[in-house]
């Protein structure tokens, strides 16, 4: 049921009293990044709110008030999830219409004024400081569909597929805010792979994709050499994010082979701006896809709904102004979850840190309209997607931009959504060599 | 012909004067990182010696001498190459028997002993904050050793391997400093590769194998979206460092396909302590392997000598103590140099940051003893490898202790080398899932 606030939070908001997602963001006047979480169609401003005492009824936050001033969220990551859960618990609080305490905001005019900011005066920032990024591939209706193209129905998934899940590692740099223009990259092309002679060409890519996944940031690191039980996963899954993993599929499939993607990937990855905590998704909780194979003790876990009924789609907007929504999804169609993924990476001891971030891989379902790249949707190019206002498209040109859209519920005023990721093509830089 | 210092230099150090190599120290007495420059058999603690007025003969630094204060080298290699080349100078002729400023070092004992600390007393940090590690595999003899050992001699290049430098994102996290003990990784091996049903089994690793590499550091980063000439890339890169890329054999196999190297990789990445300038390996500059195959224009460089004649060797120190030298190898058996790795890393807009970190892949020459990895001499564990004492292995055993080595040059009192990276390999855990 809805929870009644004070503040005017538009029903259809993203951002209701429910969810209480934490980003980080900086102003024209104060262009010092700093943390926020999101209110219907503002953000307070958590240093400022901070600094107005409006933590004074919380004392458990009170020895830690400084992560209110990190430029990241990996301070307050750091606190875990008892802390998390409590300071989203009390912002509820805050902002109810019934609020224990009024004077902290709800009648206190001057604070509201300087702390709860309009959204569309906002800057986005990637709100943790990044130490290793890693992509995974366990959306396997994703990973079934590209096998077909690739490698024929039989052998669409390779053997590994099922018993472990597939990753690779990232690059942490690459990773940018929602709204950040996307350069199409350069990057060598084989044009004819069924030539003999196999000489590239460089060029711009003309392949140029999305990819709509999830991502998770980690709250807790583990000490090298000692393995994430996977009872234990869940404390280290700070919140999830929407993530698109542009990728190039000319540059891929010349350069993939044998160690992974690596330019097709690296020039760019957008995130939506807004972390939303694993307690906010605790509600949708749902299963997985169904496997028919038995994974190993360390990869099971105790519960079967270890993934998070999340409506997902992405839209196209042509530079001429026309919106199509491609694809519709859901972050419940993955073959692992994140805790799974955690539990695998660090089963070698790989040291996880506060901050590291997960792509699931592109979550596609089984539906015609439920594809989240293009190379599924148009066959790696063989057949072509009718946009609204009459375009076409195999792959993306210069100009288009993508949208995705994330969000968990229905009900007006309730609603636990992860707002836009989105980012605009631009055109290939001229040159010279 | 070797500087004439006042100090004490062993003749055979790797650091003698023409080297000053950089790293991240901390001693029992200041467990603070700080940088210093290995010297002989001592090093030079930049932040005491800076702090007694060390640098009161070299204007250009004295802006940012707070750079000798920080706990990693990025703040120093940002100045960039003139700065770096200015203060290894200074270092050098503040060392030389006949130096223009004796009252700074030479005349000052309580400054000498102040600053100049054993190296035996010295702990060693990772050098610089690591934001992305980028793994190449541009060794082409290993790679060709390895394709036959996997495809056989006619399939053992893959289509772009001679088209562009191989790599694949490594994991940041898991690079430690020499020294550090390696513990044996647990994870999914496929005992029966041949077996019709492929049934991983969960058990520490059975082929653990170290990789013989270099590895440099970037002092410069570029903008998003923008590509690094290939002329330009000199001025991006610190410095090298030997490289150990742990791997285990098993995980990889089952694992790599289709996203390449994870699990098998990132438990542990050792690098040696002192970062070579590359004004200091400048005289060793030489020709890398011969390619039938012209580049694309954009990884064409102006000159030949591309790469370092390093000689390096690694070797086996069994439990019992017996050591015994099994590879000998040269730096210039790459196929591309670093700064063709940097260029075709940003081509399609990558971005880079100071104290990125990209590894050779494994070096190996062409004789039967120029191996870089216990892959290719025991043939993936078909033929055994004799070692002093009697031991024999196919791939690493608990205790056993690796140490890799490598040089420039051969006159006493003038050697530029990079002294050791070893690590010693630990049981595995006794997990009890």
């Amino acid at each position: 049921m809805a929870l009644k606030s004070w503040f005017n939070i538009p029903p259809r908001s993203h951002f209701s009293l429910a969810n209480i997602p934490f980003g980080i963001i900086s102003t024209a006047a104060t262009p010092t990044p700093r943390p926020a979480v999101a209110i219907g169609d503002h953000a307070l401003d958590l240093q400022l709110f901070n600094a107005g005492n409006g933590f004074s009824a919380l004392s458990v936050i009170q020895p830690h008030e400084s992560v209110f001033s990190s430029p990241t969220l990996n301070a307050f990551a750091s606190l875990g999830k008892p802390i998390h859960s409590a300071v989203r618990k009390y912002i509820q609080t805050i902002f109810l219409a019934n609020t224990p305490f009024p004077h902290v905001l709800k009648d206190n005019i001057s604070l509201q004024k300087q702390c709860l900011i309009p959204l569309k005066d906002v800057s986005y920032h990637v709100p943790m400081q990044i130490g290793d990024y890693t992509d995974f591939f366990v959306g396997m209706n994703h990973a079934y569909n590209c096998g077909v193209l690739f490698r024929g129905p039989a052998n669409a998934l390779q053997p590994n597929y099922k018993h472990l899940p597939v990753g690779y590692h990232g690059r942490a740099s690459s990773i940018v805010p929602s709204g950040t223009p996307i350069r199409r990259p350069h990057g060598q092309i084989l044009i004819d792979p069924t030539a003999k002679e196999k000489v590239p060409v460089f060029s711009p890519s003309r392949k140029l994709d999305l990819e709509l996944e999830l991502g998770a940031f980690l709250c807790k690191g583990n000490r090298m050499g000692e393995p994430i039980p996977i009872g234990e996963a869940e404390d280290y899954i700070f919140g999830l994010v929407l993530l698109n993993d542009w990728s190039a599929r000319d540059i891929q499939s010349w350069e993939y082979v044998p160690l992974g993607p690596f330019n097709a990937k690296n020039f760019a990855t957008s995130i939506s701006p807004w972390v939303v905590l694993t307690e906010a998704l605790e509600p949708y909780r749902t299963k997985g896809l169904e496997s028919d194979t038995q994974v190993l003790p360390y990869l099971r876990e105790g519960r079967a709904e270890n993934v998070y009924h999340i409506d997902l789609e992405w839209e196209l907007k042509t530079p001429s102004g026309d919106v199509t929504t491609v694809g519709k999804t859901n972050g419940k169609h993955l073959l692992f979850s994140f805790q799974q993924m955690l539990a695998h990476h660090s089963v070698g001891g790989c040291p996880m840190n506060v901050g590291d971030f997960f792509g699931s891989g592109t979550i596609s379902g089984t539906e015609d309209d439920a594809k989240g790249c293009l190379l599924e949707w148009t066959e790696n190019g063989k057949r072509s997607l009718k946009l609204q206002g009459g375009d076409e498209r195999t792959f993306l040109l210069d100009g288009d931009e993508v949208t995705l859209k994330g969000c968990c519920g229905n009900e007006d005023g309730a609603l636990v959504g992860f707002g836009e990721c989105s980012g605009r093509i631009e055109a290939a830089l001229d040159l010279k060599f």
